[in-house]
């Protein structure tokens, strides 16, 4: 019964006086978002897993958002659609992008927020540089940024995949992050290789690596004579280093890279402090 | 004369001999890029003056993109217009975001990898949090992720503003960075406070702070009785550290924060080795 927890699409609350955690007093309230959309099999089969740990309400992008970074919604309005499949009303469709998604539904959805957040499963990976660029990673940083465990997870999977151990690996690791929480500023981005769940070889908790896309541009012409250009690429794993999230996956392992939205390179501090910029 | 280092719209070198950074061999080209769009006159004070320490190419967005975070385009075509000022050719005007734009001008547009990138003036500061949403700052991590020195440049204004100054401030550091180099997937972002040159205090090198927007949705009605939701919100300020971003412009210094792409959380990581995922 996700919608008890949940306002009215008006903004008001439609049951003020049940709210989804206070009611049952030690269920957790689980946010499911993406980037691949409301209707992507990866979401729908995390989301079954994590019925098994709580309530859970899906708050996604009505359709594909992929490479969106962490891009916000700020010049048009956000629509917002319930989302029901068969009888069961499974949460909220948004025309957003997955940060906006997390945005709206604890700024205006859900009467509390959520115990935590979990992205995904997107169809293919989240490694190394690419993992800017990230909107199923960008919705889980948006959660940590108001304050809220999260975590992104996906499977390295192009197309038709088996998302059913994705979605036990996603489970397992809510389960711990619920039981454990997470070092403040700190999230979870999760790659699972696609692979049966008999081959897969275990759990490493890596770094970001430097496997990234090489891009390159194919310029066409319209029929109106007027170029346009096609970015396309192919996906490079330059890691060769056990300790990165791109060389765990390529070897079968599940990769577990916390990571954070501090930016900074502290490393680098010291040396600009020498430059001449004041006048 | 930019358009010698650029290619033909069509994809195809207009000149193939005549490479910018070759033919006069010392003369730096340098890239200038923005989300404000290409029209901004952030940009063109930026412009000006980067163009005393050498050859200026601008690839910009045709039009607003703020907020847009590391997005890039995937699923629809890049469409490209050489930009004029007059009789002068400014660059290239694209229906990209920032990041596509870098990437465009460098794999596409231009004959030889720019030298450096610098991405502004932006109106509005990219301070804390908020350096993750920014298309600014994502387009020098382009730059920087394709190998290419960058900084990126902020005016903390609403509103009109005097961009001379902080042009002044981004020729320097782009002097500095075309001198000295950064090192290794290393960046630059910096913030200027909307001070008259004579009162600004000088440069504080910083690390990436914690203030942030406070946002909330304001709910309205459209005529055919559906809702629809604003962001909105406002900037909090909450570094009361001088080492900070947010403390240093709020306090009237220039804020040169060094920032990297690798958001790998390295001291979770330990903490993480202890969970219980196996099975």
């Amino acid at each position: 019964m996700p919608t008890s927890s949940a306002r009215s699409s008006s903004g008001c609350p439609t049951e003020p006086g049940r709210l989804a955690s206070g009611e049952e007093g030690t269920t957790a309230l689980i946010l499911v978002t993406n980037d691949d959309g409301i209707t992507s099999p990866g979401l729908h089969a995390l989301s079954a897993e994590l019925k098994r740990l709580g309530r859970v309400i899906v708050v996604a992008p009505e359709a594909e958002r992929s490479a969106v970074g962490h891009a916000i919604t700020t010049t048009i309005p956000l629509r917002i659609q319930e989302f029901r499949r068969g009888d069961e009303v499974v949460g909220f469709a948004t025309s957003g992008t997955p940060a906006d998604c997390v945005k709206i539904a604890v700024r205006a959805l859900l009467e509390v927020p959520p115990d935590l957040v979990v992205s995904g499963i997107n169809r293919g990976s989240n490694l190394g540089t690419n993992v800017i660029y990230s909107g199923t990673v960008s919705a889980a940083t948006e959660a940590r940024i108001l304050g809220i465990p999260s975590l992104a997870i996906s499977l390295d999977a192009d197309a038709d995949a088996d998302w059913s151990y994705a979605a036990v690996v996603g489970r397992r690791l809510a389960a711990q992050v619920l039981e454990r929480g997470l070092p403040p500023g700190v999230l979870l981005n999760v790659n699972v290789p696609n692979l049966p769940a008999g081959r897969v070889r275990g759990f490493r908790i890596t770094r970001q690596g430097s496997s990234r896309f090489t891009e390159e541009f194919v310029a066409r012409e319209d029929p109106r004579h007027q170029p346009y250009y096609w970015l396309t690429g192919s996906y490079e794993v330059n890691d060769d280093d056990p300790e990165t999230d791109g060389w765990a996956v390529a070897n079968g392992y599940v990769s577990v890279t916390p990571i954070s939205f501090d930016l900074t390179a502290h490393a680098a501090r010291a040396e600009l402090a020498g430059w001449d910029l004041d006048d």
